[in-house]
C-alpha cells in the first residue's frame, strides 16, 4: 500500500469546523463512535430496530448484537424444538421432568433475552411491537401448559402437551428471524390472489367431481380392489383432488377407461384443466406476488439502510468551513470503520476511504459517507504474495531446474486431465466387486495417487494460499482424501485384527471414496458455472429450510397428537402382527400391503421424514387413507391441508426464489459501487493480473471466487498485497436479495435526496417503515 | 360519424405530386394496390415470405394466403395424420389400398400447394429456403416408401411404414405454420444449456446410484415383491431416475427405511438435490432461454413488419411539394385499407384515418403510415345503437309501466343474485339421486325456469346485442339451456313411449346439465379476472397443442412399431388370458395387476392416451417396466426418452409460456396506439359511457371483452353509432407475443430511422433475416 501518512497530513484539523447545529462537537467521543458504527452494522446487515440512543442503552445493544449471544440464542431456540426427540411419544425417552427442566432453562433464556431487548428500545415501542407481544404470549401459554401438564401427569389423567405447537412461532419471532419473517410475509401477501384461485380450482373439481358420479356412478363399476367406484361424491372428490396431484394416475381412470374409452376423454380435460393449467396458474400467482412484495420490501429496506447511514454521518460530521457542506474527517471515519468492522485488515481500510474519498481530499461528504454501508458488503479477497516456504528454506533446491520442471508439470493443464482419467478409472473399480482382491488392493494405488496429488500440489503452490479459506475444492479434496486414508487404514486394522469389519466404518469408506468423484465435475467449465450458481443461492435456500422446519414441526405435533401409535412398526419378521402394522383395520389395506408401517408418528424423527413423503407427493393418497382408516375418514382434511400449504404454496415459492435467483444471476452485472471499488484497485495498480487467474491451473480449481495466492510464481516484483474483488459474493441473504432488485428498482430510491431534510440533519431516532 | 365528404376536398389533387424519384407515377395502379394490400396483410399477420413482385406473381401471392387454401391444406394435413386410425394397427381396419390412396390424394395436394409457392417467391429464394427442401424430401420419402411398402405387402412380406413418422414434419414445414417452427426453435435454442444441466443431473444420479450400490446391495434387503433390492447398477440408475419424477416415492426408499432409518437421510438428500433443485432449475434454464430469445426473435419481426409497412409506403407514395417529405393520400389509403380489410366498415375506417391523420391535413406521412398494420390489429367493436324490435314494433306497451317494471328488475343486481342461488340449489338436487320422481320433477322446474331468465332477458335487452359475437356467456348459456330443453324432452319421449332410457341421451343431459353451473363463476367478479386471463392465454396454448402433437405422433408411431399387440386388453371379462393380458411374460407383473392392459401400443388412440399418462409421470415406471418384460430391457430407453424431451422440455416451455403470459397479463399496459385510438374515440364523442359498462348486468356477463350494445336504455339521443377499443384481446397469437416482449424491447427498435435509408425508398423486395 501506498503511504497513508502523508495524506494524514493534508487532513486539516477536525476542530476547525465549529458552529455545527446539530450537536458536531469537534472531538468525538467514544459514544458518539459506538453510536455511529451502530448505525453502520444495522445499515450493512439491514437490521431494523428502534433503539434507545442514551450511551448506556446503545452500549446494551452493542452488547446484544454480540455473535455469541446470538449464537445462544439459536443454541436454545434448537434444544427447546429438539425436546420433542425425548417428549412422548418419544424416540429416546426421557423422563418427563428432565424435559421439562430442560424446556424451564430455554424459557428462562428467552426471556432474558427479551428482559436484554426491552432495555435497548424504548418501552412503548417495545409493547407496540407484535413480535414481542407474540414471545411473551407465547412464553405464558407454555408456562401455563407446562403446569397443567405436570399437575394431571401427576394425577394421572390424560393430557396433551398443546403448546409445543408454538415452539417454531419463537424461531419466527426473535429479532434476528428477519428472512424467515419476510419469507411467511410473502406468504401473507400472496394469499389473497391465491385463495381466489384457488376456490375457482375447488369450483372446478367439484364441477368435474359432479360430473363423474352422474356419468359414472349408475354403471356399476369396480376398482382392481373390488370396491364400488364412482358413486360416493365425497369420495370422487377425494380422488380427484389427488388426480390433481398425480398421485393415482392413471389407476382412478383404469376401471372407466376399461369400460369404455371415451371416458378417457373427461380424465384428459380434468388432468389438462386441473393439473396442467390450475398448477401453473398457482405458481404464477404466488411467483408474481412473491416478485412484487419483496420488489416492495427491498425498497424500504435500501431506503432505512440510508437513513441509517445519514444518521451515523450526522453523529461524526463537522463543519469545515462556515456555511459549507459538513463533512467526515479521515481520521473518525478510520476510527468507525475500525471499530465496526474490527477484521478487516489497515491496508483493506485505506481501499476503501480512496474509494469515498475520490478526490483525495481528506474528508467525504455525505453522498460517498452513504455508501459505506454497501462497501463493506462488499467482500474484498487480500492476497499476500508470499514465497513458497521452501522457497526461503532450501532456495537452492527449489530452485532448481527438475524442481521448477516439477512445478511447472503441476500447473500444466494436463496434470488435471490425468487426474480426471484416473478417477473414471476409480469410479469403474468402485462400481465392481470390492470383495476381489485385486479389486480391494487396487484402491491402496488410487489413495496413494492422490495423497501424492495433494503433496505435489502443495510443492507447487503456496500451502497457505492454497488452503486460503475461499478454496473450496482444495479443502474439500484434502478432507475427503485424508479422511477415505483414515478410515480405509482403521478399516484394514481391523480386518487384519480379527477378521472382522465393521459395516459403519465400511460405509463411511464407501461414502468417501464415492465423494472424491465428484471433483471431477469442477473440471469442466459449463458445470462450474451451474454449480457455483446453486453454491451462491445456497444461503438463501436455507431461509426456505427454516420456512419447512417450522410448518413441518406444527404438522408433526398435530399428527403426532392425532395419530401416535396408531400405526405400529415391528423390526422383528417373524411378528404376525407386522403384516397389518399392529392395527387390525389395516387387514389387506394398501397402505400395509406395501409395507408402511415405518411412516408413522410414532416418534417425531418419523413424522419428519413421513410429512416429506407426503411433500414429494407420489402415494400421500396410500398414507392419507391407511392413517383415515386406523382413526376416521376426516383425518384425510389433515392430509389435504397438508398438500394446500406445503405443496401449493410453500414449494411454489421456494421454486419462485429459485427461478428468481437464477434469472438474476444470469442478467444482473456488477453493481456500481463494485466496479468503483474495482477501478479503484487498477488505479492503485493492486489488480491480480486476470490473464494470470485464466491459465492458473489451482485458481481453475477455486470456483467461488477467482481467490489467487498461489497465482504468481516465485517473483517478488510484484506489490506485497494484491486485492481482489470477490466477483459474485454475497455476504448476508439480504444482500442477494437487495442485489436481485436493485436492477428494478427505481433509481430515485438511491438518490440521496431521498432522506427528508428533517430527518437527516439531526439525531433523532429514525421511523422505519419495515417492522 | 362526421362528413368525410367535406374533408375529401380538402385534399389536392394527387396529380400534384410529381419529380417522385421512385416509380410514384400520380396515379396508382391496381398493381400497386395489390403489392400494398400483400405488404400490409404481410405486416399485420407477420408472416415473412420473401415474394416475387411482378404483378402475376402478386396475384399469385394473394390467392395463396386466401383463407380457403388454407383451410383445405391444414384440411388435407389433417386427414394425412388421422390416417394412423385406419393403417395397421388400426383403430378401424381399412383395406391398404384405401389408405394408400387417401395418402396420395394428401401428397398431391400438398406438392400443389408447393408448386403454388414456387410461383409466387423467386426461384433461388426457393430452393434455398430449407422449409420447401424438407416438404419436398418428406414427399419423396412418403413415395419410396408406399412403393415399397406396397410391393412388400403383395408379396405378402413383413414390412414397416416407417416414413409416417415424417408426417407432423409438414404440419412443421408449412408456411403458415410459423408459431409452431418458432416453439421448436426456442427448444432448440435451450438444448445447449438444458443439456449441460442434463449432464450434471445424470452425473449426480449416476454418483446417488454408485453410493446406493455400495452401501446397500450386500445387506440382503428385499423389495415387498421379495426380488433383491439395489443388487444390480443400471437397475438402480433407472429405480433412482424414476425417484426424480417422484413415480416410485416412497417405495423405493421402504426396503432401506425398515431396514435402518439412517437411510432415510441418503433418499432424503438425493430428492432435495435432484427432484427439487435440478428440476427447478431444469425449469429456471428453459424459461431463460425460451424468454431470451423469443425477445430476440421478436424483435426482428417488429423490424420486420416496419421494412414492409415502409415498403408498402413506397408503392403508394407520392410528392406533394418539391423536395417535400412523400406522403399517401386519403384516397389512396382508403382503397388500400378497403382491400387489406374488406370486412371493416367505413365508418371505422374514417376512425383510423383520424388517428393517423391527427393534424386533420388530408394526407399523411411515413411515420402515421407505418403504424397501420398495429392499427388494423387492434379490435374495434363497432355499436351501433338500436331501439328494441319490440319498442319499434309495439311501443305503446313496451313502453308501458309494467313493461319498465319488467326492465328494470332483469338490470338489477338482484335478478343475477336470485338466479346465481338457483343455480346453487340445482347443483345439489342434480347431486341427488336421479331417480327419485321428485328429483326428476324438479329438473322441469328448473329448465323452465333458466328458459325463463333468458326470455325475460332477451325482452329487456337489445336481441342483436345481446346475441353479439362477444357476448361469450350469453351464447353459452342459451345453447347449453336450449340443448338441456331437447335432450331432456328426447329422453322423457324415450321414456314414456318404450320405458327405455337411452344412455348416450342421458349421459349429454347429465353433461348439460352440470355444464350449467358453470355460469355462476361469471357473477364474481375475481373470478371473472382469472377467467379472462386463462381464455386470453388460449389461443396461444394451442401452439403448444400442435408440439403435443407433433411429439405425441412421432413416438405413437414409433411406440406402435415397437409394442404393437405385445399387451392386449380383452373385453370379456371371464377371458383367462384377462388377467396378465395375453402375454404369459406379464402373470404376476405389477402391470397386469393394476390392470393397465389397456394401457397399449395396439392403435393410435390407445397410444396417445399411454402417452398422455406417461406426461403426467405418475406410474410411468410400471407401464414402461410392463413393455420392456415383454419385449426387451432397452425398451426403458423408449419411455426415459420421451420422459425426458416431454416432461423435462416441453412441460417446462408450457410452463415458462403461462408464467410468462402471467406475468404480461399483470403488468403491461394498453399501447401507445392503443391509447392514441382510445383518445381519438373520445374526442370524437363516440365513447362508450364508461360508467354505463360497469353498472350494466348484460355487460357483466360479457367478460370477453366489454362489448355492449345492450347497454344503452332504449332513449335516442346517443349517436347512432359507438367504438370501444376491446381492451385486451389479441388478433392473432403473434400480437400477444409482441406484446409480451413490446415493454422490454429497446424503444429504438420501433423508430423510424430503424429501417436502412437505401432500403426505404425504393419498391425492391425486402431481405428479411427471419426465416
Amino acid at each position: 500500500m501506498s503511504e497513508p501518512a502523508e495524506k494524514k497530513e493534508n487532513i486539516p484539523d477536525a476542530s476547525a469546523g465549529k458552529g455545527i447545529p446539530n450537536g458536531g462537537s469537534p472531538a468525538k467521543t467514544q459514544e458518539d463512535f459506538d453510536l455511529a458504527t451502530i448505525y453502520v452494522s444495522d445499515a450493512q446487515y439491514n437490521r431494523n430496530i428502534y433503539f434507545d440512543t442514551s450511551p448506556q442503552a446503545v452500549r446494551l445493544y452493542l452488547l446484544y448484537n454480540h455473535w455469541a449471544l446470538k449464537v445462544l440464542l439459536y443454541f436454545f431456540i434448537l434444544v427447546n424444538l429438539s425436546l420433542a426427540i425425548f417428549e412422548e411419544p418419544a424416540l429416546v425417552s426421557l423422563p418427563t421432568w428432565a424435559t421439562m427442566l430442560v424446556e424451564l432453562l430455554c424459557l428462562l433464556v428467552f426471556t432474558i433475552r427479551l428482559v436484554h431487548y426491552a432495555k435497548v428500545i424504548p418501552r412503548e415501542k417495545f409493547w407496540k411491537d407484535p413480535k414481542n407481544i407474540c414471545i411473551i404470549i407465547v412464553l405464558l401459554l407454555t408456562l401455563i401448559d407446562m403446569i397443567i401438564y405436570g399437575a394431571l401427569k401427576a394425577a394421572n389423567l390424560y393430557s396433551v402437551r398443546w403448546s409445543r405447537v408454538l415452539r417454531p412461532l419463537l424461531l419466527i419471532n426473535v429479532t434476528e428471524g428477519r428472512q424467515l419473517r419476510r419469507a411467511f410475509r410473502s406468504i401473507r401477501n400472496a394469499l389473497p390472489e391465491v385463495s381466489s384461485v384457488f376456490v375457482l380450482f375447488i369450483f372446478s373439481v367439484l364441477m368435474f367431481s359432479l360430473m363423474a358420479l352422474k356419468l359414472l356412478s349408475k354403471r356399476g363399476l369396480k376398482t382392481i380392489e373390488g370396491a364400488s367406484y364412482f358413486t360416493n361424491y365425497l369420495e370422487i372428490v377425494f380422488d380427484l383432488y389427488v388426480l390433481v396431484t398425480t398421485a393415482n394416475s392413471p389407476d382412478v381412470m383404469m376401471p372407466a377407461y376399461n369400460a369404455n374409452s371415451i371416458f378417457a376423454l373427461f380424465f384428459i380435460l380434468y388432468i389438462l384443466v386441473n393439473t396442467y393449467i390450475f398448477m401453473s396458474v398457482f405458481l404464477a400467482v404466488v411467483f408474481n406476488n412473491y416478485k412484487k412484495h419483496l420488489k416492495e420490501e427491498i425498497r424500504q429496506l435500501v431506503r432505512a439502510k440510508r437513513h441509517k447511514m445519514a444518521r451515523a454521518f450526522g453523529v461524526l460530521q463537522e463543519q469545515r468551513e462556515e456555511g459549507g457542506p459538513p463533512v467526515v474527517s479521515h481520521e473518525n471515519w478510520n476510527k468507525l470503520v475500525q471499530q465496526a468492522r474490527p477484521d478487516i485488515s489497515s491496508a483493506h481500510r485505506e481501499l476503501l476511504w480512496r474509494v469515498c474519498d475520490d478526490g483525495n481530499q481528506g474528508f467525504i461528504g455525505k453522498v460517498a459517507f452513504v455508501q459505506l454501508a454497501d462497501l463493506l458488503n462488499i467482500e474484498v479477497i487480500t492476497l499476500k504474495s508470499r514465497p513458497h516456504p521452501l522457497q526461503s528454506l532450501i532456495p537452492s533446491l527449489y530452485e532448481s531446474k527438475p524442481s521448477r520442471l516439477v512445478c511447472r508439470v503441476v500447473q500444466h493443464r494436463g496434470f488435471v486431465i490425468t487426474f480426471d482419467l484416473i478417477i473414471l478409472v476409480n469410479a469403474v473399480f468402485i462400481g465392481l466387486d470390492e470383495e476381489n482382491p485385486l479389486i480391494s488392493n487396487s484402491e491402496w494405488v488410487f489413495l496413494a495417487l492422490y495423497v501424492l496429488e495433494i503433496l505435489l500440489k502443495l510443492y507447487a503452490f503456496e500451502p497457505r494460499a492454497f488452503f486460503s479459506k475461499h478454496s473450496f475444492w482444495n479443502w474439500f479434496d484434502t478432507i475427503v482424501v485424508v479422511a477415505a486414508l483414515i478410515a480405509t487404514i482403521v478399516n484394514s486394522a481391523l480386518k487384519s485384527s480379527g477378521g472382522y469389519t465393521s459395516r459403519q466404518v465400511l460405509d463411511i469408506v464407501f461414502i468417501l471414496r464415492v465423494l472424491r468423484l465428484i471433483r471431477v465435475v469442477d473440471g469442466i467449465k459449463r458445470f462450474r458455472a451451474i454449480i457455483n450458481t446453486l453454491i451462491r443461492i445456497g444461503p438463501a435456500i436455507l431461509t426456505f429450510g427454516q420456512l419447512i422446519l417450522v410448518v413441518y414441526y406444527v404438522f408433526a405435533m398435530v399428527g403426532m397428537e392425532l395419530f401416535k401409535n396408531k400405526v405400529k412398526f415391528y423390526e422383528d419378521a417373524t411378528n404376525p402382527e407386522k403384516a397389518y402394522c399392529g392395527n387390525p383395520l389395516l387387514k389387506g389395506s394398501t397402505f400395509a400391503q406395501l409395507s408402511y408401517c415405518k411412516n408413522n408418528f410414532n416418534n417425531v424423527v418419523s413424522s419428519f421424514i413421513l410429512l416429506l413423503e407426503l411433500t414429494v407427493v407420489n402415494q400421500w393418497h396410500v398414507l392419507g387413507t391407511g392413517f383415515a382408516t386406523v382413526t376416521h375418514k376426516s383425518a384425510l382434511i389433515f392430509f389435504v391441508l397438508f398438500h394446500v400449504m406445503v405443496v401449493i404454496i410453500i414449494i411454489n415459492i421456494f421454486v419462485a426464489f429459485v427461478l428468481e435467483a437464477f434469472f438474476v444471476e444470469y442478467s444482473v452485472g456488477k453493481g456500481d459501487l463494485q466496479t468503483s471499488l474495482e477501478r479503484k484497485i487498477e488505479e492503485l495498480e493492486l489488480t491480480v493480473a486476470q490473464e494470470k487467474l485464466e491459465d492458473n491451473l489451482v485458481n481453475a480449481m477455486e470456483t467461488i471466487d477467482n481467490d489467487l495466492g498461489s497465482g504468481q510464481s516465485p517473483t517478488a516484483n510484484l506489490p506485497s498485497l494484491l486485492f481482489k474483488v470477490a466477483s459474485k459474493r454475497y455476504r448476508t441473504v439480504d444482500a442477494l436479495l437487495q442485489r436481485m432488485f436493485e436492477a428494478d428498482l427505481d433509481p430515485e430510491d438511491f438518490a440521496e435526496n431521498d432522506i427528508p431534510e428533517d430527518q437527516a440533519g439531526n439525531f433523532e431516532n429514525p421511523t422505519f417503515g419495515v417492522a
